[in-house]
Order: C-alpha cells, then structure tokens, then sequence
C-alpha cells in the first residue's frame, strides 16, 4: 500500500525494542548453528539455569517455550477446565484464542467507562487497578481463574504487586502475563514472579523477544510450580523451544549491557514520545509503564494510520484487535528519540494539514 | 560416561541425515538473522508456496508446524475426541504422549509375533502390513480413528500406499506419519499425501529436520484439508514456526542437489550397513527401507552398547523407549560408509572380544 519494502517502514506498531538485538544474542545464535544437526534437550537444563540465576528463582520452577504464546495454550487449558474465567478488556487478542481453544468463554471486565456523551468511552489512569480491584470481589473466585497482563497491553497501565495478591487469596488459578515487565529496571517492576514458590495457583508467563528484540526466534518461559510444569510438559511435544532460541536466551539474560542500555534509553524516549504526543492537536496519550503508549484521537485514527503510511512510510497500531476501543485510539511504540521524532513531525504534518 | 564431548562421539542413534545440513539451509538462516526482529507472518504464505511448488499440492492443504510433533500434539487433540485410536506397537513414544494429552488410551496392535520359544517376539518382513490390514477390519472403524507411521519407526517396514486405502475408506480419522518418507526418491515413495484433496478423514505428518539435518531448528507440516488445518491454528497461537526455520525450509526443499545427493547415498550405504550387521556373530538386521536398521541381538544390548560407547565412543540406540522389543533389539542409523565401517568394525571387535 505504502509501496515501500517492509525494511523502508518505520514501524511503531509492533512494541519491540529498538535497541535490539543485542549482538551477544545474535553471536550465540551463530556459534550454534553447527548443533542444529542435533535434537535440543528436553530438558532445557542450561536455559533454565540461566534464567534461574537472572531471576534468583530455583530453575525447577521454569519452563521455557516457543515464545510466551505457546505456554499462554496450556495456561488457557488449564483456566478453561475451571468454572469460569475472569479477563480484563480490552485484552491482547491471543488471550481469547487460547481460552476459546478449549472450550471456554470468559467473563470480561470493562476497564472502559462509559461517559457522559454516548460515544464516549474513557480509559482513567487508574483504569487497572479499579477493574483488578472489582475482579477480586466475585463470589464465585474459588472455582474460578483470572488472566490478567501487568504491564497492561494495549493501556501500558502497571498495577503494584499487591494489588494481585487478593486474586491469589481467592482465586484457584491467576495468570499473570508480564510480557512487558521486563522493561522496567529491576527496583521499578511489579512482578509477582518470586511468589511463586508459596502459591500454588499462580502462573506467570514472561517474553524474551520483546525486550530482546527476537520476536522472529520465539522464546518464552513459565513460572509456576513443578507439578504444574510437569504437566504442561505432557500436553506439549518434548522440543518445543528450538536451539539457536536456546543459545540467544543464554546470552541475552546474561547480556547486562544491554539490559542497563534499555533501561537507560526508555523513560527519557517514553517522556519524549508522550510529551509531543500531548501536543498535538486532537489527540491525547494515556501515561503508561511500559514501552509503548496508546493514544486517543478526537477523530476516528483509519485515515491517520492511512496518511501517515502513505506519506510518511510510518506505521502505527490501530486497535482492530482491541474491539472496545473502537476507531479512537491507536497505539504506538517508543522508539529512539530520532524515531520518535521523525513520528511526531509526521503527526504534526497530517493533523494540521 | 564415555570421558568424550558430544562432537566426539559418532552418533548412530538419531536417524538424522549425515550429509546435512545442506548448506542453502544454513545459508538462509545467516540471511535472515536480520528479519528476526519482525514476528514470522502467521500465514507462513512463503513457506507454504515453497510446500506447495515441491509437493504439487494447493498451499491450503499445508500447515507448517514447530517440527512434525507439535503438529502430532493436535493430531492426537482431535484423534482423542473420537471413541477409540488405533496404533502399530512398537511406535514412536511421542504418539502416546500426544492421545494420552487429551485423556486417550490407544488401542495398540503389536507388530510382534510371539515365536515357538517362550521368550522370542518377533518381527516379520510383512509384520506392519498385516497388523494395518488386520486393523483395517476393525468392527467400530466408522467412530474410530488410527495412526501408523510409514515408513514405521523402529522397524524400517513400509506399506504401499494402496494398503492404507482400507483404513481411509473405513476410519473416523486416518493420521499417516510420513517423517521419513522422504529419504525414498519420489519414485519409490508410497506416500498418500496426494490424496488429501479427496479424503477429508486423511491427515499426513512430514518433517524437514531429519532429512536436512536440522532438529534442532524444529520443522514439519501437516498435510489435511482447510477446515481441520484451520481448527488447528485456532488451538495454537499464531507464530508456531520461528522465522529462520520458515527460511532454512524454503532453501531446503528447493535444493534438488541435496536431495539427488542424499538419495543416491542412501541405498548403497544401507546396503553396505546391512550386509556388514547379517555378518556380526549373533546380530539379525530387519529390511528396511529407511535411514535407519533395527536389529535384533541374541542376547541383551545393554552390554554391546556400553561397550560400544566406552572404548569406541559410538552411540547406538537401545530399544528402552520401545518397551515391547525388550532389550535384544537396537536401531541404528545409516551414516556414511566411512562411518558405518567404524561402526561394523567396532561390532566385530565387541562381539569377538
């Protein structure tokens, strides 16, 4: 449409890192191109230790995968086999595809609210919170599950750690995706990933291609305790995650650098991105703890998206996917400062033309 | 146990092609290791056009998958559903594992014939052909469903593809595991993959990773009709197949130069590795027609097998994962005749010692 090669696109829809790959990653993936004549260990012993030392978490209570949408299948399994499930909307669309997948429909929770005007439906900063909040009072949590994203995609909104704790008190399974966490600096994540050890019905899902830029290699892993893990081991086939995904994860986890440099880079690029988002004409970014922002637009956001493409080789994220939201918002990845710019001059172009 | 690296060891154990990976393969890989910041295309459109062009089947039939076994996982979902599976024993572990996933317990039909002698089972020339023809007159056929494996894995046996016809005409759901059917040259393949336009109860299992050395990068496809192919994409998440394994299968199945290479290898080395076993004191090898020989031993293999290992570093496969054979039989691949010498070399001193 565009009629410029995938490479010539600024790309802001896809929220993956700029910075990436780490080339560590990438020289790990070549130095083990000669083992691919070779199964990958069923095990997946060096991974799991490697990730066990990053998270100071024992490696018994981690199962790497093809990427953290192989293991949100058999977290969706096991959620769909209780009474019901609990989900916050607008949600990132494979959630439902794994729940359907087995047989379940799940109750959905509205962080939107609707206003004063018909068409206005409204996101409040604390929009998560409150929804999580309203989750943990069902009657009905002790035969129940709850999936819920922290960072929250496509609201970038964080709750505490905390404030999850009362959906483990009463529920029989909470998921909890933090597909983004990572991309907060250890002191500032919220991730409820250490308790694990004492709750019995907790499952985190964690990415490594998001942050590390390898969405292409997947890799993903699951916390959550061994009996669990054990049995997702007999639902899957034995060599689930491929071995250059394997040697890439190693080394990325390891990669300190890299990981300093992302956390460096983000918030200054964030508060950029949002501050001349703020100042355009007509649109209005939702503050957001993670590395992208979701943006509501006065006017539908289609012949935006459209222009911008056209005339700018730029492409943002229409919330399609997200159907609550309707044709009034649209999500965008922070990228470098250079980028973000290059973004914002666009905007500024196509809103006031 | 044998004080030697992995790259030491000469490995008959695995049934991997050893005049792989083709170099196209990996090649493509080094090339694409850029495109791994994209997520793959969930339609794998590429990949499939490159099935589509070397199998003469519309790319709708194809589905690829994170090698042959996921794929078996959702084979063995929808065999599960159905009132009873029917399975050859000995069989690939993996087909347990995957009805039992889903609650199933297969009916097994052994392929052995218990001998005169208490202790001897054996295995005929015609073992897997009337086991499927004796399947075939199953009386519940119609609620039923059946998975064989052709070339049969660890047998070497092959059937013609009009044997199957029975089961299809008969069967629920008839899933064909073609893993090795490609180390035939067309000519001689029986497989039934082209008849899946005709027969919707028709599902097929291929795998790239053996015969182009890459198991590691897991690889493989199911052949079936539109509506189940779909079903299965809504069971899985979207990105199955990682991004350099989508590129490493389009250069493979177009390289015809590692394909004539790899089929004008594999008679004569069989061959020789056949004739060289017959004349090993107390060893038995079956016909087979594969890349791989079982072979029958007139005492335990547990011994030749450690010996083997500990003062040859050569890796052999004892039968333990095929609980039915017992432990007088192992499977070894047909390497090169360099190495299949080193291996009947190895016997001969073992055995003699």
């Amino acid at each position: 449409m565009a009629h410029c090669s995938p490479a010539a696109l600024l790309d802001f829809s896809a929220s993956i890192n700029p910075l990436g790959p780490p080339p560590t990653a990438i020289a790990a993936i070549q130095a083990s191109l000669a083992d691919l004549v070779a199964y990958p260990d069923p095990s997946y012993a060096q991974l799991r230790a490697a990730l066990s030392e990053f998270h100071q978490i024992a490696p018994e209570y981690i199962l790497p995968g093809n990427g953290a949408a192989e293991l949100l299948t058999w977290a969706g399994r096991e959620l769909a086999a209780l009474d019901s499930v609990h989900l916050c909307t607008p949600a990132f669309g494979d959630y439902g595809r794994s729940l359907r997948a087995f047989g379940c429909c799940p109750l959905e929770h509205s962080l939107l609210q609707s206003g004063v005007t018909t068409e206005a439906a409204d996101l409040t900063p604390a929009a998560l919170e409150q929804t999580i909040a309203a989750i943990a009072q069902t009657e009905t949590a002790k035969s129940a599950g709850v999936l819920v994203n922290n960072p929250h995609n496509p609201t970038g909104q964080m709750v505490t750690a905390a404030s999850l704790r009362p959906l483990l008190e009463r529920f029989a399974l909470v998921v909890v995706d933090e597909a983004f966490m990572d991309f907060l600096p250890p002191t500032e994540q919220e991730s409820v990933l250490a308790w694990v050890p004492e709750w019995p019905n907790l499952v985190v899902l964690r990415s490594l291609t998001k942050f590390y830029s390898l969405p292409g290699l997947r890799l993903g892993y699951a916390i959550a305790q061994p009996e669990r893990l054990a049995q997702w081991q007999q639902w899957r086939d034995p060599w689930s995650v491929n071995s250059l995904a394997v040697a890439a994860g190693i080394a990325a986890v390891r990669d300190q650098a890299f990981q300093a440099h992302t956390w460096a880079w983000l918030p200054p690029a964030r508060s950029q991105l949002f501050a001349g988002l703020q100042h355009q004409p007509g649109l209005q970014p939702l503050p957001g703890a993670a590395n992208f922002l979701l943006v509501k637009s006065e006017s539908s956001v289609m012949s935006l998206q459209l222009q911008l493409l056209q005339q700018y080789q730029i492409l943002i994220r229409d919330c399609a996917s997200f159907p609550e939201l309707g044709d009034r918002y649209f999500r965008v990845a922070v990228r470098t400062e250079a980028e973000n710019e290059a973004l914002l001059q666009a905007l500024s172009k196509v809103l006031s033309a």
